[in-house]
């Protein structure tokens, strides 16, 4: 068998395992960490205990003097949604041909089953193929990636001695597209609250009661079109503050960057894009902080006056901007937005998400694009950003002290978190050959 | 037995039948009608087929040259929620005891079968007693009309010669509280819509596309925002015409009734009252129109930027306001204050219910007040407007050409459409003695 055919011959087994930790008994975790561990057995993989479903680990340390490199994963999966909506049962790999293209579909192909075992793989070929590594290994393989990952700092903080390493590399996170191999160089920072106004005691028939009291619904209407002004800018005061403009230089390294935004605009399917004036869209995208309302909630369809509405919340960070200063920005603008006549709560869901970056001239980045060069030949090597948010980095630089290197072979189009994702077969053998490039030149200590 | 309790042993009955005519089968919706007509028997009761749930009819004409009143009511109820929020069954009628005064409680028990059976109980008692009635009677009972009687116009239409009649006498509607009876001459017009906005083809991650597409939930906040100025005006170019200020009159026939601003308030448990400003809440309630968001749902807990996202609205009119020409102007209205970047489109429900009024110095209600006081000695009989909205009072105007007379013995207060929906006891012998009061004025010709 090829090394693609021997992963994907795991992949079908492990996408099998329903490992959906929204929504999976704790058995059903434990299996899927089980049979994760029984593949790394080669380098003592085993199942370790956290507050909530297990992590799985193993440690190849026969490379003394050499760096130690920590394999960051998941073997959990987001949930399938609405079963109808997928052309193929989500627990079985299916192989298929999308826009033209050779892949596997199947709940967690790309997210980040397909990715780990790729690494997996790769480490056995080549103790077996070599009988030893170009650097010492750790593997750190959590089952709660998909849900916040609650229990993962704890266990880290509590094993920081054990996971002590030179350089995390992530094989969670995405290229960017499918045209040109990239790195992603930084994440953006996250916080997270609720929005609660509240009338009366209970729904009010809006005939008897019409007019007479505030309607939540008009009140928190009020405070999100408050949120932003008319040129698309978060209106909050001090929310901006340690994010700053572009420099000139980054703003036409981003100029640089081939981006169709006519392609983008009819990808999504809106009639127009839209954003902070002042910045074109790959810019608002990258470098820009953002506040977003997840969803609202209140009443229904019939003739009431809702007694209570419900926004959340969401801000992406960037920079230096501190969560906790933005989290108390937007609370005081909320009540200063809040009108009369209702109550108005925050409730803040104590996310706390800085935004991370590594800088282009770090080892591991540099080491990274070499590898991908290698395997890419005449292809650039595109410096992106991750515009969602990857909570691990900050972990691991303040627990172990250092930085993550993403290099994961999904690409962000493949449906991550929606019906029908898929894993690009290709990527499989372009991922191996780079992560033995990696490895390599991370040996070096080029 | 006494009349009282002739009529609580019938209503244990008809409350045992769950005719919630949201979701309750044809079978059960028709088993109600036939209880109903069997009680009705003596005056031909009977089941007439409409193209929903049936209704129920019955005639009495032995008084040739009398006046023909018909009497309107319905056989259906509310869906009773959840369960969990009733202290009794729904469907099992309960004597007990709420705020002091001696209720029943049920659903259906003050909506409408407790005032319903309480006519059909007087009517067959009158007939026994004296051999004959002071005027003719037509019943007809519905049974959608907690449905917004989508099948009742049709019939009325069909019907009009057998129905023609003098008056309606409404069995449905409530008294406005219960300090002092009370006769509703008004009742608030109604039309209903929705505002859908959509941006993109689906869901996004709130991360990796926040800040470059236009957010629905933001776009309907601030058409949500729109619709009324920072004084609580409607803010919908032309909303009020038609809707002429109060005359110094009206406002000093208001300022005579006692109500009491704080206990209203309290009782609603709203932190302060609000609305439109230059009126009081009476006023605010009783003669002015409104436009209420009813619900608001788009996206959900996780981080998205929502494809969409929908506001359900309500207006409720009163005077010469054209139900017509509001939903236009609300329409160019949130057209108007569309942002770009999404979508927005206005979904009329096609309900048109014109504000309905019957003159202080209609005979019918001239009997009404005189009965009432009869019943009441030494308390004033209020004229009170229902704010709510009673759509049949307009077919009965534009079909058969004949005013309503909402003479109901359920009081506003007994937790219709709610959980615990109560009818006093003492209501059904006032009930019945003044029902005996109007139907002798009216036959009479006074």
């Amino acid at each position: 068998m090829t090394a693609t055919e021997e992963v994907l011959t795991d992949l079908a087994e492990f996408v099998a395992i329903p490992s959906d930790s929204r929504h999976a008994s704790p058995e059903t975790m434990r299996a899927a960490a089980e049979w994760l561990a029984g593949r790394l057995a080669f380098v003592g993989g085993r199942v370790e205990e956290t507050r909530g479903n297990p992590v799985v680990r193993a440690d190849w340390t026969g490379a003394p003097g050499k760096p130690i490199v920590l394999v960051y994963g998941h073997y959990d999966v987001q949930p399938t949604g609405d079963l109808a909506e997928w052309t193929t049962p989500p627990y079985e790999l299916t192989r298929t041909v999308v826009r033209g293209e050779d892949v596997v579909r199947g709940r967690g192909a790309t997210d980040d089953k397909g990715p780990v075992l790729q690494v997996v793989h790769l480490v056995r070929r080549l103790l077996a193929e070599r009988g030893t590594l170009p650097v010492n290994l750790r593997f750190l393989l959590e089952g709660e990636e998909e849900i916040g990952s609650p229990h993962l700092g704890d266990y880290v903080r509590a094993h920081a001695t054990d996971l002590a390493c030179d350089l995390v590399v992530s094989a969670d996170g995405a290229m960017w597209r499918p045209s040109e191999p990239s790195i992603s160089i930084a994440s953006k920072g996250l916080v997270s609250l609720d929005v609660v106004v509240t009338g009366s005691a209970t729904d009010l028939h809006s005939g008897r009661y019409g007019g007479t009291v505030a309607n939540p619904v008009h009140a928190l209407a009020r405070v999100i079109a408050s949120f932003h002004d008319a040129d698309g800018r978060v209106a909050v005061p001090s929310f901006y503050d340690g994010a700053p403009d572009p420099t000139p230089e980054r703003r036409a390294e981003l100029e640089a960057i081939e981006f169709d935004e006519e392609a983008y605009r009819a990808g999504l399917g809106v009639p127009a894009l839209a954003g902070e004036a002042g910045f074109d869209t790959l810019t608002r995208l990258w470098e820009r902080p953002t506040l977003e309302v997840n969803g609202v909630t209140g009443g229904g369809k019939y003739s009431v006056i809702p007694h209570t509405a419900t926004a959340h919340v969401t801000c992406r960070l960037v920079g230096e901007q501190d969560p906790g200063a933005v989290v108390a920005a937007v609370i005081a603008h909320v009540h200063a937005h809040a009108p009369a006549g209702v109550a108005v709560q925050v409730v803040d869901d104590g996310v706390r998400v800085p935004a991370y970056r590594i800088p282009p001239d770090h080892p591991a980045v540099v080491a990274g694009r070499a590898a991908l060069a290698d395997v890419h030949p005449g292809e650039d090597v595109l410096l992106a950003v991750i515009a969602g948010t990857l909570p691990c980095t900050a972990l691991f630089e303040e627990v172990l002290g250092v930085k993550t290197l993403f290099f994961s072979f999904a690409t962000a189009d493949e449906q991550h978190h929606a019906p029908d994702e898929f894993f690009r077969v290709a990527r499989i053998g372009a991922g191996i050959a780079a992560w033995t490039g990696l490895l390599d030149r991370l040996g070096e200590g080029s």
